[in-house]
């Protein structure tokens, strides 16, 4: 299977047409890593066979990084060069397309580094900018090529065709139209997401092994899954996604987590991570490895310490089925429930969208320049919603979808 | 040989060191195929040991680009991105310093391609910006790096080992001291360029087979060879570099030339190219191959079919002694005598760096988006200054240098 040139073509059809939906005279900026241009290369030609007017590539490359996190002065450290702000809003300005694809193929580049610092070097005005695209200026997806290094990370070894093997299960690329099962599959998700929505609950309660958590709801919220619309047009932003998600209100999450999944974050593995909450805050943070990058992170920005997504994910799930860690978060979110710290996704919330920064932390709508998914849920851990008057609702028990 | 990293890290360490001269504290951009990331690695991580406050590595794909060649709307073809731009003048506003990595991986790339959208796509506002950086703003190299394509355009097969023999040949690298080795070969180039700028010659004609060629000289101009000094910074601007070089006139260029090396440019190779100068100006082209190619390119601005570049190389030339068509101007350029077509170098003509534009057109000091090296020396070609009286004084002949 591995590098089988019609199915990295398949891959990247199901890529342009469905996940970032590419549509004719958009200007399609893609971020890569350097190791992931077999991949771009076919999403480029198939992008421009599309109609893009422009396809633009910007490769990554971590061991040059790695240099610069080991020797950069303090004060370029997290600089984001102005020409990658200029990019970002030039394809934002021209209601472009975004795709981004991960499958790290160095996930251990940093892992060796002052943790510290590794923090310290995140393009943080960068990534605002970034966030700013993916709140309705453009279609966008994110999707994860197999490479050698991530084939490690999950197996031990470099068995890239075993995990093409899960790529393949977790993305439908085994059915017979991997166009139209996505299809299929969207529509099942929205079905759970307008029972989530009709429930309106006021709060969502995560109970299991070292877990007590109540993630308070907005009264005009709303769920949402798989497909979402910018620009006029509809596009996946993750593939895969296996999660119905809302926007919590950033000032009402209490109780203690536990992390279900390792999490893979800017070379560094974190374990074992629990945090308290307190008004919304996160007021405890223990991990067994990477807390010091963990600490760093949430300390970056006011938001970046509170929730500002919730999802819900079943044990039918496509990448739960596959039974592994991938180490990527672009997966692991879609095999367990989770919630992440950081910025928001406004259109969960009535009129967010449009709302000034200010107000939009008037309305407890998170933003920050992070957004750190953390897995919490398993088999062991049931969720419920609490209605306005208190009255709790199973949601999901023993990792099935129990709500109707 | 191949792969072999401590040779890769030498050529590293004498691009960084001699070529770029990169400075502690500078901004430090480099422009590479994305097949290169081996040797940029390494650039990057000597130019951070070297106190570089950042690198930015902007990886070009040739297969993305021929995708854009293949489908774009004509008025994104040449379309030059707002960020490249805005990239540019950041690294010109801060004085940083430049590499330019060559060594096509694909040589053929665009071959099959149409000719004339092939020229339509470049960078033409993008490859202005970058004369600029390259004209006092910033210290710069451009090096090439072995890859099986260059090295099966070169060789008929992917030799790379062999194409590494030649490049280290041609790079000194050979030497024990190949930095050492340098402040030598700087010397004696620049000791010919002092004997040249001495004679004050009014023109320098070419006479060998197809060719009898007059290349006008500025009054006020100068010779200069190998070590360039731009803000401040000495750098070597070509490595390998073996040529004398001075801006011509772009007004007085008379007679006809025939090209004695294949030019490979933007994938394709241009063979058996003859032009006919009057007053300046190129008035006839002809070539067996690549004639539509480069009818376009001059004419893609006033200054296209002039010269802006007149250098001598004697058979001495470590390039030339290699007895290989590279298929690469920066080598091949270094191995025969040549002229360019289009931007002059204005710190050959006294003055004219700080001139305007339209004051630089008045002086003949050549301006254009583009600069095509035309390889015109060989063993049969004999180059004579001619002197304001009308003497004709011998520099090269049958490949010897001989003047004093």
């Amino acid at each position: 299977m591995v590098n089988d040139a019609d199915l990295v073509a398949a891959y990247a059809r199901l890529t342009v047409q469905v996940g970032v939906n590419v549509q004719p005279g958009q200007l399609f900026l893609i971020d890569a890593p350097v190791e992931h241009a077999p991949f771009v290369r076919q999403v480029a030609a198939e992008a421009y066979a599309t109609g893009a007017a422009f396809v633009d590539v910007n490769y990554a490359d971590e061991l040059v990084r790695r240099s610069h996190v080991e020797h950069a002065p303090d004060d370029r450290l997290g600089w984001s060069p102005p020409w990658l702000l200029e990019r970002t809003r030039t394809v934002g300005r021209e209601r472009g397309a975004v795709l981004i694809v991960r499958g790290d193929p160095r996930p251990d580049v940093f892992a060796d580094l002052d943790g510290t610092r590794v923090a310290h070097a995140r393009m943080r005005e960068l990534g605002a900018a970034k966030l700013e695209l993916t709140d309705g200026l453009c279609n966008w997806s994110i999707v994860a090529f197999p490479t050698e290094g991530w084939a490690t990370k999950v197996f031990g070894e470099p068995d890239v065709a075993r995990l093409w093997d899960a790529v393949v299960t977790a993305t439908r690329l085994d059915e017979p139209d991997p166009v139209a099962a996505w299809r299929t599959h969207i529509a099942e998700l929205d079905r759970r997401a307008v029972a989530l929505s009709r429930h309106r609950f006021d709060a969502i309660r995560f109970r299991g092994p070292g877990t007590d958590l109540t993630v308070g709801l907005h009264a005009d919220g709303s769920w949402q899954a798989a497909q979402d619309e910018s620009n006029g047009v509809e596009h996946v932003a993750n593939m895969p996604t296996e999660e119905v998600f809302t926007t919590p209100d950033a000032r009402r999450t209490e109780g203690v987590v536990r992390s279900t999944y390792p999490l893979q974050i800017q070379g560094t593995v974190v374990r074992g991570l629990e945090i308290r909450f307190e008004g919304g805050r996160a007021v405890e943070l223990h991990a067994h490895e990477g807390e010091a990058l963990m600490r760093t992170h949430i300390a970056v920005d006011d938001g970046a310490a509170r929730l500002g997504e919730v999802a819900l994910v079943d044990r039918s799930s496509r990448v739960g089925k596959t039974g592994l860690v991938f180490y990527e978060t672009l997966f692991d979110e879609n095999a367990a429930a989770h919630v992440a710290l950081g910025a928001a996704s406004p259109q969960c919330v009535d009129g967010a969208r449009v709302l000034s920064p200010a107000e939009r932390h008037a309305r407890g709508v998170n933003q920050s320049s992070i957004h750190i998914d953390l897995m919490i849920g398993s088999r062991e851990v049931d969720v419920a919603g609490i209605t306005a008057s208190g009255e709790h609702v199973p949601i999901l028990q023993r990792g099935d979808w129990v709500l109707r």
